[in-house]
């Protein structure tokens, strides 16, 4: 958390793994004059793949923030074939909200944004029904209306596109959003839509996962918030969580402990992302501490 | 738990769901002066089925242990059109233990019946490899060694039913037993064989389940004890658990890890069964309290 | 739950074991034709007390709401001299709700409200604090600021006495009320007060609870969900549930954890006092299923 | 992990909180050819603290073994007023056990220690009663029978250290071993004794937890594994987890129950111990990655 510093900036890498690679990203920062606030790795052995998280304090910096790309690159980023990004923390995310009937998870974004938990603007929330519209009214948010059909869908997906890039959105959460969204939209927003599936993936891929849940007698359900990708619920995984059960739960009760699993899930994948934090490898998301 | 009490008579009951069964039921008992010290009861409205365990002291109960099951079953079972067993809490059962190489559910169970927490009798432990004859010879119980091979399958399947018949099994248990026991072999024990699955069952049926779960980057962990069915991995779920995991862990930290879950799993759906609190219906387990 | 049913009459009783209760309480609804829904009982040996709750459905039963309580007094509960309750599922109670400043309780609790999850209705909400008044008009239900100082308490007590009085309030809620309520004002409502406690009680009962944990260093956090009684963090647990931490979390990040721990435990104990599931015995509660 | 590389050097750190630490330390390394297997590092910024934890392959590695101590002593230790350990992974920790009269804790690090889980030498295992002399015996591990009365304490605990200082222990586990150390015994092996206290600590101190439980009405249970110290579990924390319970468990389901929580939180803990992964600062516990 960088709430009691001044700004950060906030690296997060992958390259092949190689001798020196912390010795020389620190050794940059501490050149320049930065400050670490928070450093993690990760070497994953089988993928011979190094990641890495560092965040400093950007006062005292001697790099201007223009600077550091061009610096960084140069220096380290290149040589080390990594792939890279850079962010501050006090560039606020604007994030897009796609809603559909249910309120829970809704209610639980909203409610941490306006506490001011969640840092992020939400300029925008789109739904293809309007059940949710006096929920979202409370907030003082523009709800627009995009209903979907088989036949609509390209169009309408294009309208939610102009709207999304009119509204400079950053990355989008679906927050039990039921339509499934084109590879062509999805490749708009690559690693930068969140979903959540309302099972432990990859158990119950698909449509009414409590329901079969039940049938299967389980007597653990869970959630799972992921990266979408064109395949449908296979997308990175960022967050899971479970909670037990009984022969005594029925689907209805199965549907209404699992609100509570979905909407925990999805915020700390929300949070996890807003605070970038997450580093997408080979369908895998790292989640830096 | 009847540990302080005088030996119980157990009848578990399913039956289609009317009313009054709970009356007649806890009427017949009361009638001949039985003192209840367990009832749980379950009613599935789907299935319109109803379940019910219910557990109370022999001394001074007016039936004798042989009278029971006719008058119960003259009286109630029949009119009422159930299905429904009776035990004596006093008979311990004989549990048959198969292993394969891995010692970690094993130590486990040996170390809960030497201490006197899992109340069975175990007459033989049976393995296809030798692996684990010195830890089996540790606790002073025969150990039978019936190596199999795709050519001998059948006919080592019948040796080692002809062991478990000589030893007067009653129920057997695959404690990480590594083979894929024939729908002829499973019809022998009906609901009467229980198996652990190193994973959060129906994720990641079949072989090498860890490795699954690495490869599509889950955050959490399980493992699964159910009654083993002819068709693989997919019998009445008794009991389940998880673990977090997180990027950093490997493979083989994912089977170090899951070797926790399996033997506390393993073990609480042994405990269940033996304690008489599960009851199978169209493969799922209720699971009394 | 009684979602799908015809209304329900639900008695939850305690009294002195003795035999044949489930029979007497069973039968009596049998007779007079009921259709039980649900029963659960539980016996504790120690404090040789039996409870009960059952639930059965009002439609063919042959005794009038009125005629049940005298019935059911004389013939059942005075010989076996029980303590007990009747509730009807279709009589909603009203609940009112206690805030101080923080919003993520209060929020919890009104999304389930307003979308049906939680079946009370809430006349008024108080608060000693004007932060949330925005927050609750944007729900539409009455919010009256009682401050309060260590002078004006009693008088401040027995206006919101007097605030509950007029709007027939059934139970209370205190979502992070940072109050300490007076025993007169408990004595008012008793077992029918409750609270969040934000620890995992008995450990760090008093202020600042998260502090307390992180100097302590442990590796969990939790919640509780009490009744209030005169005796501070001392009242009978209905719910409690816990979050893993690491060195990593600042007191600042606990808090925050603790914020998604806090609102769920308290929800799901007021949903377990709505749905009537609870029963205060001796500073413990059981929770029926 | 160093399970599949070559033998690695490993170096816990704690120093005031400074710029360029990470940059320093990495780049002695770096300098000297080492390949980093794993770097953990954490910033207690109320305690304006640093912590660290690196691990890098002895192959290739330019400096002798002899030659790390002195060389990162004088280069970075000193300069950083560093408090400072180094460890070789191919070092087996030579572990010492202290038991009483249950055997779950015990049979569960025999199992690990046998099956090459937990990689320690167990030269003695020393005991104040003889009730889990048979068990020891099934592993061929020496057993002590060490009795203590109140009179005898002083005597018998320097007959430990005696037997300890033969068997040139490095470590004590104490496995549900009933006798409080004294301080003067604690002072031979600061931060070199793990204890399980069997309740979610500070919530319980002292003897008979689960009954403290049970009379409290708590509905989850927990176990503790700290370093001891000379303040009665009061130590640094270095594992907890937890379990459910419910009104239908007497204090001997609560003793039941608890024991699989005690042994696997305890093995834990031996586990982190062993591979070099915890760190003691002010009574709070780092643990590393």
């Amino acid at each position: 958390m960088s709430t009691n510093h001044s700004a950060t900036a906030i690296i997060r890498i992958h390259c092949p793994d190689q001798r020196g690679i912390v010795a020389r990203v620190t050794d940059f920062i501490h050149r320049n004059n930065g400050n670490i606030v928070a450093l993690d790795q990760h070497t994953d052995r089988d993928e011979k793949r190094f990641f890495m998280r560092v965040e400093w304090e950007l006062e005292g910096f001697e790099l201007s923030r223009e600077q550091i790309e061009p610096a960084f690159e140069f220096a380290i980023a290149t040589p080390c074939k990594m792939k890279w990004k850079l962010h501050f923390s006090d560039k606020t995310p604007r994030m897009g909200l796609f809603v559909s009937k249910m309120s829970h998870c809704l209610y639980d974004i909203l409610a941490r944004y306006q506490s001011g938990e969640m840092k992020v603007e939400i300029p925008v929330i789109i739904s293809n029904h309007k059940d949710l519209e006096e929920v979202v009214g409370k907030f003082g948010i523009p709800f627009v209306h995009v209903p979907v059909t088989a036949e609509t869908k390209a169009q309408q997906e294009q309208k939610a596109l102009d709207i999304l890039k009119e509204h400079e959105v950053d990355f989008l959460v679906l927050a039990r959003y039921m339509q499934i969204l084109s590879p062509k939209f999805v490749d708009h927003y690559p690693e930068r839509i969140i979903n959540i599936h309302h099972s432990f993936l990859p158990a119950f891929i698909g449509a009414k996962p409590y329901h079969a849940a039940h049938a299967r007698g389980v007597k653990i359900i869970g959630a799972t918030s992921h990266y979408v990708t064109s395949d449908l619920d296979a997308g990175p995984i960022i967050e899971q969580d479970v909670s037990r059960i009984s022969h005594h739960d029925t689907v209805e009760r199965l549907i209404q402990k699992g609100r509570d699993i979905e909407k925990i899930v999805l915020s700390r994948a929300v949070m996890a992302h807003i605070e970038r934090k997450t580093l997408v490898y080979k369908n895998r998301t790292v989640v830096f501490q």
